[in-house]
């Protein structure tokens, strides 16, 4: 940012974002008018162009192999790191399980026309609240080309348009893909541009599409955190995030030890990349003599490290020191911090101070402990005896997910397609007037 | 803004903007700790809390009366004008007004704690939705000093912190004001800091209070357009707005002519400086020669001036020229655009482009068409053969409004308690793990 350039160069830079704000504005303005159809788009219609799409896209397995197979050659020249080529890869069994989540996001209930709470009023009119799209949803991720066929079935099964930004690295597949999309769009009968892929990779697109209220409804970022902070930092639109998961899992001196061993162990082991895995262990000192060791044993057969406060430490000698540092982190690895706590209270005050608000669970057989954790602890997921793994759209039966969001406001904890819909006032009558 | 200011003017500005800035995290922090408080607080100790509000500022009518004076003394000595004095001035029934508005949101059922679709996973675990306090809201608005108590009133009963900013011309009143709600909720054991009324007139105030996402969840500013585009602008907060009402209603063929002329004349001219008045009256070609002399002759009578579309003044000739900015208008007066259109794709177009997506009104007896009006107008409230002076909390049942709202994200139409809420997962487990 702070390297100085020519003035040629600043007009060429210039010259070059105009013209990409230009194609932006064309594509939210196609965008635009789309949503104003599939608002009112049958389910079997757009049922029919999910099937469509799976279709097309199970014809051009090869087409989109190769386009993929040209991003993997780039990312190794780009000396693109393992873990991102592995994200960017498509094979046969990847495209198999993009067909089964078309076929899924089909067989689920459509959100669309649902009429919430239709009451009678005293003035005879009728009032419900009728679940309706959004309108047109942006959706700026990185380099896993699944998520365009994903994020695409979600917002046409919930009757949004949508336009899609994928990572640079995998333009050629998210090009291939959204090839798919559109012939099957086209084969049910519904317009190419209810899905767009953003066909310019040039970052300046982002900015575009992060600021065009009039096109888009809603911004959802799928990525790292710098992305998501860059993106809720600059968008004019309203956007649907999640910033971290720094997930707890209490362990009370009610608990059943079975349990809340397996529970902990769970939480941390099941998978150590996703964003509801337990990142810090809080335990009720009046245990934590008698379950830290065998919590201890249990994690080092997963080869899982533990940083300890001080008196874990003095149970655990070998465990090393946890610092301010190791409370705020998401590891999203087999690293784990482990505190003694006086009681539900310090449990509470710790996972307000460090927490993210994203899912925290208590192990407990205390009835009024239970509700008060549920009551009190301010996260898009709170669970009282199962693992943190649970928060997650398939497990809640939302069918699919989108997103999981930590913000408050409209759609909190996994976002599946009612997160995609808003709700609007419905009013009948048969010629009521105000008196 | 680009007025030069001296160095020494510039530092004496800084200076109060840190004190301000100071001032507000302050302000900030109080708040967010008692939303903690209030997140846990049973409904009876929050009624109490309202009840008490009520029995101080009955005991302080004089204080707020004589506080109200002085702040009328100044407005009347700055010029202010009639409406905005009008607004300011409070009295005996104002007064009785907001006691007996404190008695009515006592009455109305605690949102909190309300589980929605709680329902059994193959895995085991339970799992629905909590609904739960937002925490520290926001409220800024202009000169109406009963908004203090109401605002305030509505946020403790929904479990969240506030603070409140009201407009520096009442600012006596709004603090007279807010020592009878402090006082009520020190006499039901709650925190004085769960409702705060900024105590400064610097309008800097205004822009920390919506730049403090670590204190303030969500921010609500009530007022006039320009204050309120402003908040949304500059705001780090999420904001639940209402911009513009630019209401209609169309006339459909169909239409009973007795319903049709009652409802178009109701929604014009029950209230004219209301949000969900009529502001274009859309009618069907088929019908024009019918029903706009009746129509005509029925605004005259409430002395209504109409500005018609061409094909509206070769019937009504004496009836003047709507220009483009007529559709854009939000009259709030006596005023009515009148424009023929060819069905209801054309009423729709026109509604899609030049409403404000806030409440739209259809009258017919064709039941495709009204299906059709009600899935496709994207509007907070859409109405089928009834004013649209009906888009209110208190007439949809909601007991109570703070706003309505024309965002599809979050709240959408009237916002009552339930606006005021979020809603979180909860999971009731028995040790499940995931597989």
């Amino acid at each position: 940012m702070s390297v100085p350039i020519s003035s040629k160069e600043y007009e060429a830079n210039e010259a070059a974002s105009v013209e990409v704000a230009t194609y932006m504005h064309s594509v939210g303005q196609a965008a635009r008018k789309a949503a104003s159809t599939l608002r009112r788009c049958d389910t079997g219609t757009k049922n029919a162009a999910l099937l469509a799409m799976a279709e097309q896209l199970d014809q051009a397995r090869q087409t989109v192999l190769a386009a993929n197979a040209r991003d993997m050659q780039r990312g190794r020249e780009n000396g693109l790191d393992a873990a991102l080529l592995d994200r960017l890869v498509l094979d046969d069994t990847r495209i198999d399980a993009m067909l089964e989540g078309l076929r899924q996001v089909t067989a689920l209930p459509d959100p669309v026309g649902e009429i919430d709470g239709l009451q009678s009023r005293p003035s005879g009119i009728q009032v419900g609240k009728m679940r309706v799209p959004l309108g047109v949803i942006g959706i700026i991720y990185e380099s896993r080309p699944n998520v365009t066929m994903e994020a695409a079935s979600l917002c046409l099964k919930s009757g949004n348009a949508c336009i899609l930004r994928g990572g640079s690295e995998a333009c050629d597949s998210n090009a291939a893909i959204g090839a798919c999309i559109q012939a099957g769009l086209v084969d049910a009968g519904l317009a190419e541009s209810s899905v767009q892929v953003v066909a310019t990779t040039d970052r300046a697109a982002v900015g575009e599409l992060i600021s065009m209220p009039e096109f888009v409804d809603v911004i959802i970022p799928r990525g790292g955190k710098s992305l998501i902070e860059r993106v809720s930092r600059d968008a004019r639109v309203p956007v649907i995030k999640h910033l971290d998961g720094v997930c707890h899992v209490y362990i009370d001196a009610t608990a059943d030890k079975a349990k809340a061993m397996a529970i902990a162990v769970n939480a941390k082991t099941h998978r150590y990349g996703t964003c509801n895995t337990m990142e810090t262990l809080l335990l009720d000192a009046s245990i934590a003599d008698d379950m830290l060791p065998a919590l201890a044993a249990a994690y080092a057969d997963h080869h899982v490290e533990l940083r300890g406060c001080e008196r874990t430490r003095a149970i655990l000698p070998d465990v090393g020191v946890a610092t301010e540092d190791d409370w705020h982190a998401e590891y999203l690895a087999p690293i784990l911090a482990v505190k003694v706590v006086d009681g539900i209270d310090a449990a509470m005050v710790h996972i307000e101070r460090y927490g993210s608000h994203h899912t925290d669970a208590i192990v407990t057989d205390h009835y009024g402990l239970a509700r008060r954790f549920m009551a009190e602890v301010d996260s898009s997921s709170v669970i009282v005896n199962a693992s943190t793994r649970f928060a997650d759209g398939f497990e809640y039966g939302l069918g699919a997910e989108i997103g999981i969001s930590t913000d408050k406001l409209h759609a909190r904890g996994p976002v599946g397609l009612q997160g995609l819909t808003t709700q609007k006032y419905v009013v009948f009558g048969d010629g009521q007037v105000r008196q």
